[in-house]
């Protein structure tokens, strides 16, 4: 099966050749990976910044730790979720979603208004953390792709996401940066990890099965 | 791409057709590529249950809201992350790392307790949130799984999380509930929600260049 073909030719890349760009049309194959994720009720909370710009990932290399990756990548996407699940947010998903389905305005007014009343009983910490699971649901999904079309890729946490989010503005947009994933072509004589064989957890230990 | 067909295909299925079920080494596979997702310092910090009884499925039924899905569904995965990151578990995953790498015992110790005091410095709840997110990028890949191998499926975040833990007896082994994935065939007739257009925010709502 591909996807898990893919799965095991990945890995957590961390070098990059730096003078190998990738091809825009698989960074947006990418991108539509994680566009096209389900999310809870397709709210779709999240947004994301692809930054190709090495100006830009130098700024950002001491907020990332000075990652060999962040300058060293062709293309860096930063996943970043809705701070909170405002009424105007809610209201634009049921208008897309009434615009493409052809629907009656208003025909999802009552879902809509339940869903609306659902996250006012949480606070805002608690809906960021709701976004931020379905953000990391796309990220999957566009580490996949990324893996389909045989770009290297490294999912990364480490950075400081208060910093990013100033960096990039995005604070002003109502958004927090949760994850970047780097993209490029690995750097085999320079990457320590490259050769390692990959890790996980036997079976057994992560799966009970009630018969 | 197949991913990308593969994500075109699926759709949250809202009814199943309750006599087929679905072939054993399809469900492993679907499960396979949760096991290779890779996570944060590759911690894997969640386990999966896959419930084929229906009695079992019955009786979680009022905890899932009555949701056709639990019961016409052929088989039905949870999803649990690790309640914290204690310190047996971080001394675990590099346990099987060293094994895995065959490197001498001892080797990723530095780097374990690195992780180990970062995870201390944070609150149980904090944890666990850390947790959920590796959690639902393994799911997404699982989701990606099912719509490769064209079996149909639904997340569903619609449950009591705690009285599912208690049901399932995951509060004891330091396990919450995070989300749940229904798998079988789509019952075309019934689903409302089969010929409906998928609805997703045009790129340029979701996506910003830095050229």
């Amino acid at each position: 099966m591909e996807l898990l073909d893919s799965l095991q030719w990945r890995y957590a890349t961390k070098r990059y050749k730096m003078n190998v760009k990738i091809a825009e049309d698989k960074v947006m194959q990418i991108v539509e990976a994680a566009r096209m994720a389900p999310t809870s009720s397709g709210l779709q909370p999240f947004e994301i910044i692809l930054i190709k710009n090495q100006d830009v990932k130098e700024k950002l290399l001491p907020i990332c730790m000075n990652q060999n990756q962040i300058k060293e990548c062709s293309h860096l996407l930063v996943f970043a979720a809705w701070d909170s699940y405002i009424e105007s947010r809610i209201d634009a998903v049921f208008d897309n979603m009434e615009n493409i389905r052809e629907m009656e305005r208003g025909t999802m007014n009552d879902y809509k208004k339940s869903i609306k009343e659902n996250f006012a009983r949480r606070t805002k910490e608690q809906q960021f953390e709701h976004a931020a699971r379905q953000t990391y649901l796309a990220f999957g999904l566009a580490i996949g792709a990324a893996a389909e079309l045989r770009v290297d890729a490294s999912p990364m946490e480490g950075f400081y996401n208060d910093k990013l989010d100033q960096a990039l503005g995005l604070d002003k947009k109502g958004l927090k940066s949760v994850t970047l994933l780097a993209l490029g072509e690995r750097d085999l004589q320079n990457d320590w990890l490259a050769p390692m064989k990959k890790v996980r957890f036997d079976l057994d230990k992560i799966l009970t099965v009630i018969e």
